[in-house]
């Protein structure tokens, strides 16, 4: 927002919980963008930027509350069918993992699914699977439920991109998993951290939100909810450079050395 | 690096200075590399990657040194031609302003060009204009001297990626800036910083280093050393999010506030 914003000379104000990562207030900032920061938790955050856009007249981009978010967030479903889908052996359906919070990424994911069922171009939707942090699990504990009341939760997670009270794309994320045959899962912050240095040794560096998608795609496998052998996809939606306080919680910082051979050989032990 | 080898199940050991930012040594050890941090400067770190690769029997991968880094960063070489050089008017040169430390980026690139060139597709070198800190500046020193000889220097700047006391592939780097017709400049790191949120607000979120070759237009432009109508293209070689502490130096930090209309109100002043 902030850097399209920028690139078009318009002012962007943006509010943020205080606990936001350093790096993302930071981009933020550089992009010339009014920063300001909540004492409070994300839902204080939004409820207070639609408070100020209905005060001053300002355009409101938040999630779930604009409705161009999910168009645009449905590039997402039309890529995954460019890259994966459309390449699948007939009969084959694909389990698209999802990381959880607003739920506004999965509608838009579902969005395009849909469209692209509307064109006649897939027979059926893949099978979304929501995952969210346990301590942010409004959606999940309603499906859980079998209910379509969202309650609010007291939101406690490292993984802040999927941190929310009242997630406020909840409703829809929550039919578009049951349309699918899909499911939620929840995994705890001690499973996402577990999931980053795993998927770093893949090759790939993400946030405690992204980590959390395979986190549970791991518990699905464990306790038997998808086939193994079935064609699926996880969604990593951050970069591990947007929280470095979260990533390094689970690596062992890096030895200091003097710059001597020496030095080298006894810390690597070789 | 570290992601390559991570991809195809390959240990990496990494050397970098102790003064390395947190995000980028965060990343390598995500990724699986042994990381070791050497208690002195970029150059130190080098040193000792040769002396380890020699007693260890490793492969060594370090830029300047292993030949197919030049071969690789050639690519950005072919892109600028595939985006820019081919779609401009006839007659009119590119001028191309590259950061420099090691010089292997700016070698890297000339490569890309050179093959162009044998290969007919471009009928001259693009003008490469070197861009080095003023704390860093060996190679620059040399060809404001008009000698071949680069000597080494004590380098201090902010921009991590390009200070280097004595730069490995800095010959080549000089011999293809002249070959180019094109020149070195070098920015301080004043210049350097105030680049960042310049080129935020541009839409641009960049490492110092990257912000430097920004600053090297700037300086070009009020020297007279460049025509300011002529086609210019400024490479940003880092994402701002690989060093927060130096882009935080640039901007104000975000205000805090309770979760109140009111306190909005006051701290933006509307």
């Amino acid at each position: 927002m902030a850097c399209m914003a920028a690139s078009v000379g318009k002012q962007a104000i943006i509010l943020a919980p205080r606990s936001a990562p350093e790096a993302k207030v930071a981009q933020l900032l550089t992009y010339g963008a009014k920063v300001v920061l909540v004492n409070g938790s994300y839902d204080d955050a939004f409820d207070l930027s639609i408070a100020a856009s209905m005060e001053f007249g300002w355009y409101n981009r938040n999630t779930g509350f604009n409705p161009f978010t999910v168009e645009g967030k449905k590039t997402a479903g039309v890529e995954i069918w460019e890259q994966v889908i459309r390449n699948l052996p007939t009969g084959q359906d694909l389990n698209v993992f999802i990381p959880v919070g607003d739920g506004n990424i999965l509608s838009g994911v579902a969005k395009g699914f849909i469209d692209l069922l509307s064109l006649g171009w897939i027979e059926k939707l893949p099978r979304l699977i929501g995952v969210q942090a346990e301590g942010s699990a409004a959606i999940a504990t309603a499906f859980h439920n079998n209910s379509d009341t969202i309650e609010a939760v007291k939101a406690v997670t490292i993984a802040d991109s999927i941190s929310v009270d009242l997630p406020r794309d909840g409703t829809r994320a929550l039919k578009r998993v049951r349309e699918s045959g899909g499911f939620f899962v929840t995994v705890s912050d001690q499973e996402i951290l577990s999931a980053i240095p795993e998927l770093g040794r893949a090759g790939l560096f993400v946030e405690p939100a992204a980590a959390a998608a395979y986190a549970g795609l791991q518990k699905s496998l464990e306790k038997n909810l998808i086939d193994p052998a079935a064609p699926t996809l996880v969604l990593a939606t951050g970069s591990g450079l947007k929280d470095i306080k979260s990533v390094m919680r689970t690596v062992m910082p890096a030895p200091i050395i003097e710059p001597e051979l020496k030095s080298l050989k006894e810390v690597l032990g070789v």
